[in-house]
């Protein structure tokens, strides 16, 4: 549980503070406006993607790394964890979370107010600050919940679904304690290639603890349900949305790929069993 | 069959999902527009590299992920693979394409409709949200379809003499199952080097899976044979140009390098028979 | 001592050359003016790190690589090093670090000199080109020292914390000599997620040796306390911030999984020994 | 000699085709004008850098993967290399270079006489395709030719002596064969830290092989001594440089740190045998 709650608390400290640099660090560092662009998303993903890395690096040890009540929930599913430890995991991952949103805002809390001192429009109508705790999928999306709850579903699947082919020690699973590394890389890869719909919360601690931060630090009525942005009331589909996809992701890797891995080894083993009389 | 299927799905999706967050994911994700650039270029060539790392992850212990025409005909030209395989896995690597450009549609077609109206073309004139599924080649080739052919020849041979060089263990092939990291960074560099001037396919599949499915999702007249653009007529080259080329190359690898080590085995095993009275 | 010196050289040799690439060297190549923005930051950034990769490379076999302070004061708290070389290595490391900036000096100043002539300021008022060598605080903090101390203290602790959950054999530290490559990508995403506040230093020498050479060469009346700048007296933050961090980030680790890890090594071991009758 | 060969070629076709896509893909694939910037720099520098590994990665298990005449004279000055070989190692890494040039050439000269079109001068005049294949000092070294050379011996020398630190074995040489995965990311920092002064040739084949191919197709005048620009008789300097420089770099490595590894060991060798009786 510790572990779990320091291995989170390094992935938001990481992860949110790359959007916190993209966002609010390198415009306000005394150098000229900074535009959002293709290279602030390069930073994203590799701050994300390297989070990660270390999040898993630093609990792996001792909890098995979840750091994502997601993929505590598939590996539940699977029968690879216990049913029981799932609830204790995922209070441990959301406070961590939440911390880890905590002491970033402590250290960007004056980049954050001189951009929206330079922006003039208050905290809590600042979509560019509350990018960096919360997702929020794009305008295009317009009234449509179908669109980025797809996107969340999608993009934790292609997670769960890899790194259940990382860790099949049957399959071609990276030896050496690299695991974390390439664990980091899909990471990098989501964010590269599902990122921008909806801001590849794929893990509902990540999305739900800094939400539920900014709700108490002055971005409130943006966060809340009935607030006047178009994606008011979204908060529940990087929660939903996450627990299905890493369910289904973990589901599809063990029917196409893991069953017949296992029935491999199984006959391997039986081979030599039935050659003996 | 169904490992070559996934594991090609995978590199789809996550290949072409790249592009698609190039091309209309950060210019339509309530930000302001993105010019296509160079930073742009170094997502779609991480994307595709990863892509690579985590298709042959997904399907390396089982069918040894091909998930390409090109690589399942050069291992079957080196006899390293059986002939009477190599129509079933094209077919798998197609289908697994088309699937993959399935599901990235299905996720960002909302962003590829708001590019549109934000262009003011139809789907079927929009070259930038064609280019998220299939290639084509700069303007500048002009009529000259051999400059395209070369590239992909050229950058196909690179490909398989690299591959080859790879898994080749009487060289220096990576250990601890890091494989499939560093051959995904031969398709990062090969983005990076030989990318622009034809979109690098340099995969029979991945490129003929999503350019048929863009014939049933409204680009038809951008994809068929005599339609207005310079390229009317261009889908047989990222088809027979990888075709060729990956056997070039690895051709090319067994002659200057895979049989002078060959024979260095050979007699290192004779050697020490022959010091044997 | 002398591969604690070499490995911090190499260290700010090329950490301070990728900040000349981006700062005075790609807008001076003959080619036309680079504004400073997020690609400019991911040269940095991947440049500090790959440095800190082999800058461990270097000095790893002989002296275990600190090349930091911070490093050396929290490792000897742990009790892993002995105090009575605490003095010399923090010698050896700000020694090296003074070399390094000389030499890239060296190498660089024909680009500086352009850099400022451009500008049409003298060297001692170029913020710019004193960014090259040492650290300065963003514009938005004003008068608080407290900010860039707390951001120095952050960025240490989550380095210390790092190393010492890669260097823990019980957790799970990287295999085949690769720890200097995963130390390296710490220190690559603490520049994509806590670099712009106040330039990352987290290391004592890496700024005080620079900074002590800028006083040389012509920058003195922007490095020292009483300047017109904002943050003149600013020098000590980068020094005393990083001790501090760093042995907290130590203590955190080794508090909330170190001793678990610990306690379960030990339980293991017991658990055979009771069983023998 | 063939490995050597393929190799040089695969180091200098990907790393040329690197910079033909930042100088003259990218702007020309059809899409709108890109400018030469920082992401540029970072496809340049990953270019160079992923062609190294996989240069090694192919004549690694041969000839050991010289690919440079610096790292050549190196070896043979440390006597890790019989002197009878240098000057056919030399012949072949330069042949191999060339080949490459002329590949690079053949693929991308469309895209060349398109950006000449677009700039409206003839290629014996453009600066911009010519920095493709061969290195010019910038502009600001203006009569200085010492800048220059400093720049090519401590750019290599900082090679070798990394590459040096890299294969000792008494040091953290990587291990599982991801050595040229690490000796590639020596480059890709090179070229983020030391590749705007005057282009990181640090290798004398690299710069002369291309250099000789650009006079016999076009660029004659600018190639030449004589020639009007202001870097005219400049070839000579990444010769002559990188021999010294990589001949100091593992002199300065022996020195500080190879020596006192080999004396550990051999003290340790002697330790346990001056023990027995």
């Amino acid at each position: 549980m510790l572990a779990e709650f320091l291995g989170t608390f390094v992935l938001l400290l990481l992860g949110i503070g790359s959007v916190a640099v993209a966002v609010v660090g390198l415009p306000g560092s005394g150098r000229q406006a900074v535009e959002f662009g293709p290279a602030n998303w390069l930073i994203i993903a590799w701050g994300w993607g390297l989070a990660v890395v270390f999040g898993v690096h630093v609990a792996g040890g001792v909890s098995g790394a979840h750091l994502n009540p997601a993929v505590t929930l598939a590996f539940a599913v699977r029968r690879d964890f216990p049913w029981r430890k799932v609830l204790p995991y995922w209070l441990a991952q959301v406070v961590g979370a939440f911390a880890g949103a905590a002491l970033v805002y402590a250290c960007y809390r004056w980049a954050i107010d001189a951009a929206n001192a330079a922006e003039g429009i208050p905290r809590d109508e600042s979509l560019g600050t509350y990018s960096i705790f919360a997702t929020f999928p794009a305008e295009y999306f317009g009234n449509s919940w179908w669109g980025p709850l797809l996107d969340q579903i999608v993009g934790t699947a292609i997670l769960l679904l890899l790194i259940c082919a990382l860790i099949d020690t049957r399959n071609t699973a990276p030896m050496a304690n690299l695991h974390p590394f390439i664990i980091g890389l899909v990471v990098v890869v989501i964010g590269l290639t599902f990122g921008t719909n909806a801001g590849y919360a794929i893990n509902p601690a990540r999305d739900f603890g800094p939400r539920l931060f900014t709700y108490f630090e002055g971005w409130g009525s943006i966060a809340l349900p009935g607030s006047f942005q178009w994606f008011s009331g979204y908060w529940w589909i990087p929660v939903v949305g996450p627990l299905i996809g890493g369910v289904l992701g973990a589901v599809v890797y063990d029917l196409l790929v893991g069953s017949t891995l296992k029935a491999r080894e199984e006959k391997a083993e039986e081979g030599p069993a039935t050659e003996e009389p």
